[in-house]
């Protein structure tokens, strides 16, 4: 064990601030990384102010994780010291399951264990995120970040890329496709990326038509304000798919009735019970599927990092001093960040 | 244009009663029906009732026809005189959209037209359903109806056998799937037979346990009691598709927690806001799908009247006379019928 830097909530008043925490010693198929970029993602805050009931402190926070190899267990044979690499949402699973099996690790059947607030599976230790100095995680975990890449504007594809990746690809987006967005904030802007990387006519919905121009520069061909009648009524019946990635609750029957017949609208975003309530009409009229979707697996998060190389893909990021972290906090309630906080971890090691 | 005796309702308060219509003369592509057996469907009952607000009086129900050709118009290449043939819900469409060039009628980009309470698209004349004599329908439109087939029996598959048979096929339902089935009324035991027949293995959910024989003499493999908390515990990620028939809103949260990593939910029945809502991480967590379809195509319609030949399947009906219909709507409305009422149209020419 060993004793690291890390910024982290000791209570729901305490904010984030600095903190030890011990990281395990190396097990055999381990790989230890120096941190070097973590970026902030939403559920970030909603772990330290408990939002969700089911915080443990204290809790170390941060889950889009860039770094480089320090140090490898004997038994790890992908990764060396010097490596760049990444590390997302998950750091374990039962590995047994069908969902494991199928390298759909977020999907495991005993639950995967999350990168932070969750519990290790051989010793029961608390697991602490990237919001510090170092990380150890077992090798199959492990991503590699392509040297293409920026490595701290890549730091948020593990988790609000993959998140809006994995959905595009499973559920059959490809060339022609016709993709709406809706919201563009961490993952839409994401989405909108991705979605015109594979091919996609990509239309983004916002309420806001200060968000036109820059939508745009994100690759949308079209820019429907969601708040003008005309704008959506013009939609009708013209979307393949339809990436929701709005994380409150908000009326869909409005953007179901822009799918085609067939047509798939993905939830990324909303857990909270659909209200107003989708009309069961809005399905059967047109056959049209209403879908979720959890980040992504760990054999496709390296494909979207590999995908993003190629076509020279990363976040829209602001560089934060860790020392700024309450403030981040702050500022993201109020939805103002392009796109994603990524705190250069340096600043830790001041 | 020739006179038809039929039944059907002048007004929302008079009952379905008989009343002359009058039939188009036959178009070059027309075929001309001798009405044997029309099904009641619950539809029926709400354009009666003007349920939807949409009804033009007067209204003659029935669009579960099946019936013997009489006369056939001259390009008419596909039917003859003494063919037994059947009838649904459509009896045009645009023939040009996307979805007439699939197949797929009932998704017209312009509106099928219905068997009744529908327009003529050519004359706009007012289109009249089965409880009448005769009928007369583009070929299009016409189903054969295998000579394997109880013609009373077949009657109800034009509408609740294709309305479950065509999302089961859709959505890939096959050998070794494991399908629930929600509800069983018209629709939900004809799911039951159809899923059976098409290899799976087949979970009826069902309120009463009164039901529980009766769903095992339909093939039926488990009964889940939806009121017994254990019972619903032990079907927690269990199901590959879960049919649902229901027509009334009703919680579809604990049905979405029996479905596997993937499963899809298809409503066929409630076109009502899906309230108390679907929460959205019940789709999320589990990349699950909830899905309508409404009815099924034309030419899907014939591979189900074709299926049902092969497997000797049909629906389990009770016949009536034409005088006691509106009997039988108060008996449909306190569900009091396993599991459709067939009028047998030889009653109305006594």
């Amino acid at each position: 064990m060993s004793d690291v830097r890390a910024y982290g909530a000791q209570s729901k008043a305490s904010g984030v601030a600095p903190m030890p925490i011990q990281r395990r010693a190396l097990r055999a198929d381990d790989v230890a990384i120096e941190i070097d970029y973590c970026g902030i993602c939403h559920t970030d805050i909603h772990f330290v102010e408990n939002d969700w009931g089911m915080t443990e402190y204290p809790v170390v926070p941060g889950h889009e994780i860039v770094g480089t190899v320090t140090a490898i267990g004997k038994a790890v044979t992908q990764f060396s010291p010097g490596d760049r690499v990444g590390i997302g949402c998950m750091v374990d699973s039962c590995r047994q399951c069908s969902a494991c099996d199928d390298g759909l690790e977020q999907y495991c059947e005993q639950g995967s264990t999350f990168t932070y607030n969750g519990e290790d599976r051989q010793d029961g230790s608390r697991t602490y995120g990237g919001y510090s100095e170092s990380i150890v995680v077992s090798e199959r975990f492990v991503l590699r970040v392509p040297d293409a890449l920026n490595p701290a504007a890549s730091a948020p594809l593990l988790c609000a890329g993959i998140t809006v990746y994995s959905p595009l690809r499973h559920f059959g987006v490809t060339t022609g496709s016709r993709v709406g967005v809706v919201g563009m904030g961490g993952l839409g802007h994401m989405g909108v990326k991705f979605a015109r990387a594979m091919g996609a006519e990509v239309t983004l919905f916002t309420r806001s038509s200060e968000k036109v121009a820059e939508a745009k520069r994100q690759g949308a061909h079209q820019i429907i304000i969601s708040t003008d009648q005309a704008d959506m009524e013009a939609q009708l019946g013209q979307l393949d798919f339809i990436l929701n990635t709005v994380p409150v609750q908000h009326d869909l029957n409005p953007y179901l009735s822009c799918l085609k017949r067939d047509g798939t609208m993905i939830l990324v975003g909303v857990l909270e019970p659909l209200d107003p309530p989708v009309a069961g009409g809005a399905l059967i009229f047109g056959r049209k599927r209403l879908a979720g979707s959890l980040i992504g697996g760990i054999p496709e998060t390296q494909e979207m990092l590999d995908f993003c190389a190629e076509h020279r893909i990363v976040c829209d990021i602001e560089m934060l001093d860790i020392k700024h972290i309450n403030q981040a906090y702050e500022r993201m309630k109020k939805s103002d960040v392009k796109y994603r906080f990524v705190i250069d971890m340096a600043t830790l090691r001041v």
